[in-house]
């Protein structure tokens, strides 16, 4: 719609193409609710007020009527969904914008990964805003699909793919100076640049702040959030999947300082989507703790349009996205109605359309499974009796480093489950370099069978974890051939698996579909005797070396404090 | 100074430039004083905390640290100096950074007079924002020195001259959609544009919000400033020299609304600024009405620096601009010491050092007065016996349309100061047409003698206002012999005057020797027998053809409110 026809309806001239009547809007501006129609053109708001005529009408019968939420940092590919398919969980939700960052498909297929993730979100309801990912890889201890430097990175915003730096996890090297992260930051001064920095403080806070970065969602208590908001930094309380910081940091919010704090998912399954929600989630489980609701429905609107400059959102004022939610009650926040850019994409958690799916998946984010499989070799001679053993401890990233005693038979080291000791294999499988790092593994806890998959943070290597090298090859080789998964296997059979064929970590099928193929995935687990509740969510933070203690690569077994390579055989 | 030397002073293993211990810091991101030491380098903030140390220690013995004052919007020119000499009158009282629109010089001197502002401004310790003047000329109804056309502003941004678009007074060519006004909207979209549209409301403040404008200083009531507030428009509260607004308007501020206000003073003559203050007084006056001095300081600092996308200011944290006041006590801020860029500029009122001046005024700005003045004739011949009168009220910019007798001699019509009948003539000062406006003024209360100025809004074209012709001339030609300014003259003598010879809108001396004759201005004019405190503050504004109900340019008599030129005589 052109603008000029934009003010015609405005000023009440012409007919807006849809009123929501009687409504109570809540205006996150003011802090008030407000009495008052809204006219919708060209899906935008015209004009807020008595005295507009439409051609469509809807009777909001006083129910209240709230700007669309906004999800201010959320991995899209977490959900193991498209973005068309994550929309048909967020949008039923009252979630129209969110901001992503393409990271995992960006280790997996570097700068046409992001693309992918642009053009397979334009034209959704669901506003897509991608922020170009800071580190990739995350270091040079793996082999992953992509280095992205500050050039490719810049190319990013000038092709106006990317509206700002997503998290900045190098925060050493950003407090320390590294040339190429000041470079990154340099490309992206003036533009939002987001953080990540788990319990920095005091000086080196200071540092951080200082080099330009703009927000952190990594808090896990309210004295570190408190002191980051207080240095400069939007705070980005998370609820993922596998990091709930809500309940932990909601006292942190005072009327004074609630105006700096958004909120975010960083990382959801299908399941916790599709059964618990998304930002809504967090609005209601605020208000119910006690946040006075117009202050709650702030943080998740106007606060993180102001952080990312997305003035075009984020209040229900004219000239802006007709992106609203209908809801009966401000204390539960269901909502009745989404409108994203003017039209009703959801009534009562129910998605009205499905657009976007059905595309055929590009070439450059299809087939990236590519393994030399005639390098694959998961026996592992002897060294000694004594190993480096993962630690791994339920609902945490980071692990132990546990120094147990090998289990040798014929001059190899194999696992014995009977003390949970799993072998486990990542193996490159985006340049068939043949690169392999074996290790072991405490704490996933199946009895027989192993489980494999190509969605291993962040290099999203294949990852195999099992008790025999069998059922570690049947499930390795059905990860691969399905183009990139998760799979469960036990022996030569394969009891379940899910295809993730776009760049080995997201599904295009509907997202219901995802949800049940990884519940089945679970299930299989258990049969197999693990007892977590999630293992695959555990087995795909086992290959990231950025968080301690001991992680495995490709290259081999970190010692992330260290930050080094080391043997898994000790003397 | 390197963005890694700042880092390094940020972690405390290189020594910052100044340490400003024993603060309490009026963290206005946090909405909390803490207690703590600031490290500055490189005029930035390193670091906030313990543990550094610095090359200059200053002990605040714990008085009250905050960022430094934003005056949101200000014309410079009124202050009668150039930025330079401005600075030394806004520094002493805390306010660091101006967001200034340079609407007077621009429409004398066009672009040149706007880049003259930035070169003029470049290097002061004041931080000048410049936005570019958005209505040059006001009306077709007047001869102005430049026309500013889309092309030319988005030149202005281009060459990183202006940040934003000024206030768009042209409300009706934004609400109607005038193509020359949204190709400026469209050339500044996304980034601030300042709205001004007094009394809007209701369905066309809703398109002038939706045509993109973000601002308003114009609000005289609460009520009016809280409906432009819940569509969307920041609220800059101003106190100006000639519109109070201020104390009308306190009562409209709520914690919840507060981040969306801010302070301006617009227009500010010299013996307001240095015998009140600026934004200083509006802090002040604020926290006496009631306001919690930190939401009284936020107002005058980070939402400002949120509205106008300047974050590298507005709070004291980590990275952003050493821009700081210091002062004993919150509830009557009187900045004891102030910080510029890391630099002390003022304490205790007096300003350390006057930097920028004494520099030669450039030709382009010189030189302004082109007065054809063979074409000058101040004579009015009689057409008949009633006449239209611009009845000026003190301290309105409105006037009434009078119809007055005239008073004829031979022939012609001509003042009667017995009834407060002066004549009063605007003359094309710039282009040497000739053009000249005759009329009839009552108001301005001489008794004899005459007021001439090159400071006559937005045009800035010679106004002379007289009880005698002879007068008028004298005072006239004074204020062209100075290269423009301001004259009282009584017969053939020149009873005051007041050189502004850069474009005949500004002095280049110290702002206390513009503020002495501008005082002596007045007492001439008292002298003559004008009751007025400021005639020549009300002068300035009897030929702004924008504001109803008469007014005078050289074009004739406008009637504002049919937007149209009327004659003199009526019959």
């Amino acid at each position: 719609m052109e603008q000029s026809e934009l003010l015609a309806v405005a000023r009440g001239e012409q007919p807006a193409d849809l009123m929501l009547r009687n409504g109570r809007i809540v205006n996150v501006l003011s802090g008030e609710i407000e009495d008052a129609d809204i006219a919708i053109a060209g899906g935008r708001i015209a004009g807020i007020g008595p005295g507009y005529a439409a051609r469509e009408e809807v009777d909001l019968a006083r129910r209240y009527v709230a700007p669309g939420l906004i999800d201010a940092h959320v991995h899209i590919e977490s959900s193991l969904c498209i973005p068309a398919q994550f929309a048909q969980a967020v949008l039923p939700r009252g979630v129209t914008t969110v901001v992503t960052d393409p990271h995992e498909i960006a280790n997996v297929a570097g700068i046409e990964g992001i693309r992918f993730m642009a053009a397979s979100s334009a034209g959704l309801p669901l506003s897509v805003v991608i922020m170009a990912p800071s580190c990739v890889p995350a270091t040079a201890m793996e082999t992953n699909g992509a280095t992205l430097r500050a050039g490719d990175l810049a190319g990013l915003l000038g092709e106006s793919t990317a509206h700002g730096l997503a998290e900045v996890m190098n925060f050493p090297g950003v407090i320390y100076g590294d040339d190429g992260v000041l470079d990154k930051l340099a490309a992206y001064a003036g533009r939002p640049i987001d953080g990540h920095a788990p319990a920095l403080r005091d000086k080196l806070l200071n540092a951080y702040v200082a080099a330009g970065i703009g927000s952190e969602h990594e808090c896990t208590t309210v004295e570190e959030a408190r002191e980051k908001l207080a240095r400069g930094l939007y705070i980005l309380i998370r609820e993922a999947t596998n990091a709930h910081n809500l309940h932990t940091l909601l006292p942190m919010i005072t009327e004074q300082n609630s105006r700096r704090i958004c909120f975010c998912t960083d990382d959801r399954i299908p399941a916790d989507l599709i059964d618990q929600g998304s930002i809504d989630y967090m609005v209601r489980e605020a208000i119910r703790y006690g946040i006075a609701p117009v202050t709650a429905l702030r943080m998740a609107t106007l606060n993180a349009a102001e952080w990312f400059g997305l003035h075009d959102r984020g209040a229900i004022a004219p000239g802006r996205r007709a992106d609203l939610i209908v809801c009966e009650d401000l204390l539960d926040l269901q909502p009745a109605l989404v409108f994203a850019g003017g039209v009703c994409v959801a009534q009562s958690g129910e998605l009205r359309a499905v657009p976007g799916t059905g595309q055929p998946i590009p070439a450059a984010v299809a087939s990236s499974v590519n393994i030399r499989w005639d390098a694959v070799d998961l026996r592992i001679p002897a060294e000694s009796d004594r190993i480096r053993v993962i630690g791994m401890i339920e609902n945490q990233l980071v692990t132990e480093e546990r120094m147990q005693p090998a289990a040798v038979r014929n001059g190899l080291a194999v696992a014995e489950p009977a003390r949970d000791l799993l072998k486990m294999a990542v193996i490159d499988r985006h340049r068939g370099s043949g690169a392999q790092g074996m290790g072991f593994i405490q704490g996933i806890g199946l009895h027989r069978g192993a489980l494999a998959g190509t969605v291993a943070h962040d290099h999203h290597n294949l990852v195999i974890i099992g008790a025999d090298d069998a059922s570690m090859m049947t499930a390795a080789r059905a990860v691969a051939a399905m183009g990139g998964g998760l799979a469960v296997a036990d022996g030569d059979a394969i009891l379940a698996s899910l295809a993730l064929p776009v760049a080995g970590l997201m599904s295009d099928r509907p997202i219901a579909a995802v949800r049940a193929g990884y519940d089945a995935l679970i299930a299989a687990a258990a049969v197999l005797g693990s007892p977590l509740h999630d293992p695959f969510m555990a087995m795909s933070f086992m290959a990231l070396e950025v968080i301690p203690k001991l992680k495995l690569t490709d290259q081999g077994l970190v010692d992330v404090e260290q930050f080094t390579i080391v043997p898994l055989f000790v003397r």
